[in-house]
């Protein structure tokens, strides 16, 4: 059938049983700003309501202001019922209990670190369970529409007035933007919070504007003092120092320290040191390091300018080295999809020889408890842990094997976090256990490295704190532990008194 | 409902209505290489059918050797009905005749350039009509699912075992690639074919390992000689130059010369002297740039090393040193979906303030052509040329008003592939016309600049060519021009005799 398009022209509308629409019009596209006064402003223009879900990124860390700031306007615009989806929370993050109990905030999915979540523990506030993601789950959950966000406030050192974001200028600087690209791409709208505004485009992007509706200027988005450190110190105590080492000497057993390793350790005290272990054991050997994903630390790029490791490739930066580094080799950065995304075909993480996590708790199933203390208090998030221990060949659990009264090491964890499925090696202040189905590398280690029964460092625990004290807790569900696959690994109760 | 799970925890499997899946163990991600060894067994492993749609990027232009020898083994797989979803074609792809006689390829939806376009137009040898696309509007018709190709077969110049892939590294080096992020997320399958396997993972990843199936190295992807120019030269015609400086004389007229300003011209002999005045004029003026968009040349970097441009946002390098530019200045590439996806809330082009783009007909309605030739044969495809026409402030088109003896200024052009509801100016060698609509332009550049009625223009080119000669042509539709919404702009016919 022949129709005349508003060009004037006569165009078929079914060729081959493939139907055409006919032109009908151009105009130039939009040129405005983005901007708008203050962050109410921009909740309000993108239609905030009662029972939505809004999305935050927690790249500034203990610094953040943009958290409080935004449940304040949702406070001052009268909705109630909101679902939080931020990656994670920090101390600074406390005011959330009041929004909480004035029923402002009735949901979490996210990390609830710290005060807050000291306080859902004790309180049960919430209307459903916390749910706790890995990064790669999160960003797979937003994906999938599991979890989806109605509006994404994404926090930008600087940005532009059409929405170009960046996290790698500005005196707020924090490193690349990692974690809020799902968000931008999923959310119904997106709005950018920065404190400084640059020339359009803002040089950096990981944020563009194609994804972003609106952009606010705010005084300052987080003290730069609190969002990175200035420096981490590599832990002092011998016995940290000792476990650090021993990690190295396993994965040098293992046959994993070689040309062209690719690894991934930590800011923790331990982490560090193990990384101070391996960039000498590179340097006595005379060997180069290829790759080392997850966090940036001023002692990973240490070990590039020495000449120890040829790339590197991040999500985060924990120092102001690290953001300097990343602003200079913008090839050195990735998002959590890219690093961890678990529904894809590879990750950039798939070929780690080795990982160096911490835990509150290990059992002897090798399961791995990071999200609740002994107490059952849930204070700290998934993070990567589930990510990398499914992706490196030899995925390390440094711990002491107890705390205190505390063993750490135990016949239970009282929160799975990442299962011992995927765990291989535990490394304490007392010695080594292997994981008995990694044979390959009990195999390869043996006679090298002393390794022992799991049971009998958790009876060492035992002994040392006499006994495991379990934890009194309710029978409310105050959270559950989501593998990155979206199963349900375990459920996290109330705690009493 | 409770349920004990793989990791040996009771959870509930059902909390407010809401069900949960307990998890049912967990596994290390795969380590394997994904390389195979040809291109015939990579699309043995992805299935290749009767039927299918396989895409391509045109990056290694006229120096491509992907296309054709994917063609081959196309055939000595024996397959055929292929629909070919390529982004644009060169004089190189001349095979292509040959397969779609044999059947091979029975549909085409993407540029078909030179001769390919050629054989087309004279023969209609296909099941349905040519889909022309500009560079945003195909990105979007992948996106939607209007074009899904069932596997993308993308050319690096790099590439690790795993699929990281770049174009800026290696002896066949052609620039970032920006064509074919789209195809890689919406593919079923995904080939990346190179000729440098590097060390995991890839320096740059302008498609990751995520969106990868298969690696395939084959000794050369192309010829590096005709991938990118040595140096592209301006041209010495005095008229083309003539043209190129009475652009730069609009655009300060328009007040469009100032700090901060955005352009784009391309690759073109005129484009480039229009380049060459531009900097000559900020330069005289002592103003800076904001940034240019685009294919990227050593005359718009010459611009940047001078500090007359801020900055580079670029889709495609057209010689080497914007290879090396872009290699350095990661920060200074696009995705066309950055650069032009319709479908967004913004592009890095919206903020154009002008650009300056060739023709091979315009008329008196604004419409232009840049498809097919005064004799109705189809030559090009539509780039980038109704994406940003829709977005620059002063859309810029550069003819000569006649050729040899064909009228270039004329009533109704041949083919619409960019309509003129978004054409600005029409610089000739005989003088500028300005689209009525723009009555703000008009007003602006009154009194400074001499402006024709695009009808004296026509009526010039018609005088000197005696007329214009409607090109023989049949009733068989063998394309058609859709505008970057989807519709349809214009149909081209079966060029008779």
């Amino acid at each position: 059938m022949k129709q005349i398009n508003a060009a004037g022209r006569s165009i078929e509308t079914m060729i081959d049983g493939r139907s055409f629409v006919a032109y009908a019009g151009g105009k130039k596209y939009g040129r405005n700003s983005k901007v708008v006064n203050t962050i109410t402003d921009a909740l309000r223009s993108c239609g905030l309501k009662h029972g939505m879900t809004i999305s935050f990124h927690h790249q500034l860390r203990n610094g953040d202001y943009v958290i409080n700031k935004t449940l304040e306007s949702i406070k001052d615009l009268g909705v109630k019922d909101i679902r939080l989806a931020q990656t994670a929370l920090f101390n600074v993050h406390e005011p959330l209990i009041d929004y909480i109990k004035d029923g402002i905030v009735t949901r979490i999915e996210g990390s609830v670190n710290g005060p807050v979540g000291d306080y859902i523990s004790k309180n049960n506030p919430l209307k459903a369970p916390v749910i706790l993601r890995s990064h790669g789950g999160r960003w797979s959950a937003v994906k999938r529409g599991e979890l989806h966000p109605d509006i994404a406030v994404i926090a930008a050192s600087s940005a532009d007035i059409r929405g170009n974001a960046t996290g790698m200028l500005g005196e707020s600087a924090f490193g690349n933007i990692a974690y809020s690209q799902v968000d931008a791409f999923h959310a119904d709208k997106v709005i950018i919070v920065t404190d400084t505004i640059v020339d359009y485009p803002c040089r950096y992007r990981e944020i563009y504007e194609g994804l972003v509706d609106y952009v606010v200027e705010i005084d300052r988005i987080g003290d730069p003092e609190k969002i990175v450190s200035g420096s981490l110190k590599i832990t002092d105590d011998p016995e940290k120092l000792d476990i650090g080492k021993q990690c190295v000497d396993l994965m040098d057993a293992a046959g994993i320290i070689k040309n062209g390793m690719i690894f991934q350790a930590g800011a923790g005290g331990i982490s560090l040191a193990a990384l101070k272990y391996l960039g000498e054991r590179l340097e006595e050997k005379d060997l180069v390091a290829g790759c080392s994903t997850g966090g940036l630390t001023e002692f990973i790029v240490d070990m590039y300018n020495k000449g120890r490791l040829k790339q590197i490739n991040t999500c985060q930066c924990f120092d102001t080295i690290a953001v300097d580094f990343v602003r200079n080799h913008l090839e050195a950065t990735s998002t959590i999809g890219e690093y961890s995304d678990p529904t894809m075909k590879g990750r950039n993480t798939d070929l780690l020889d080795t990982v160096i996590l911490g835990a509150t708790e290990v059992d002897t199933h090798f399961n791995v408890n990071v999200n609740t203390h002994s107490d059952g208090r849930l204070l700290h998030g998934i993070g990567g842990h589930q990510d990398v221990s499914a992706a490196s060949n030899l995925t390390i659990i440094t711990v002491p094997v107890y705390r205190k009264k505390n063993p750490i090491v135990l016949e239970d964890v009282t929160t799975i976090s990442t299962p011992g499925d995927v765990i291989d090696a535990i490394v304490t202040n007392e010695g080594i256990a292997i994981n008995p189905k990694r044979k390959d590398i009990i195999n390869k280690v043996k006679g090298t490295i002393d390794i022992l029964d799991i049971n009998d460092l958790k009876n060492i625990a035992y002994d040392a704190t006499g006994g495991l004290k379990k934890p009194t807790l309710g029978k409310d569900i105050i959270g559950m532990t989501k593998y990155f696959d979206g199963t349900v690994l375990d459920t996290i109760y109330q705690v009493l008194d």
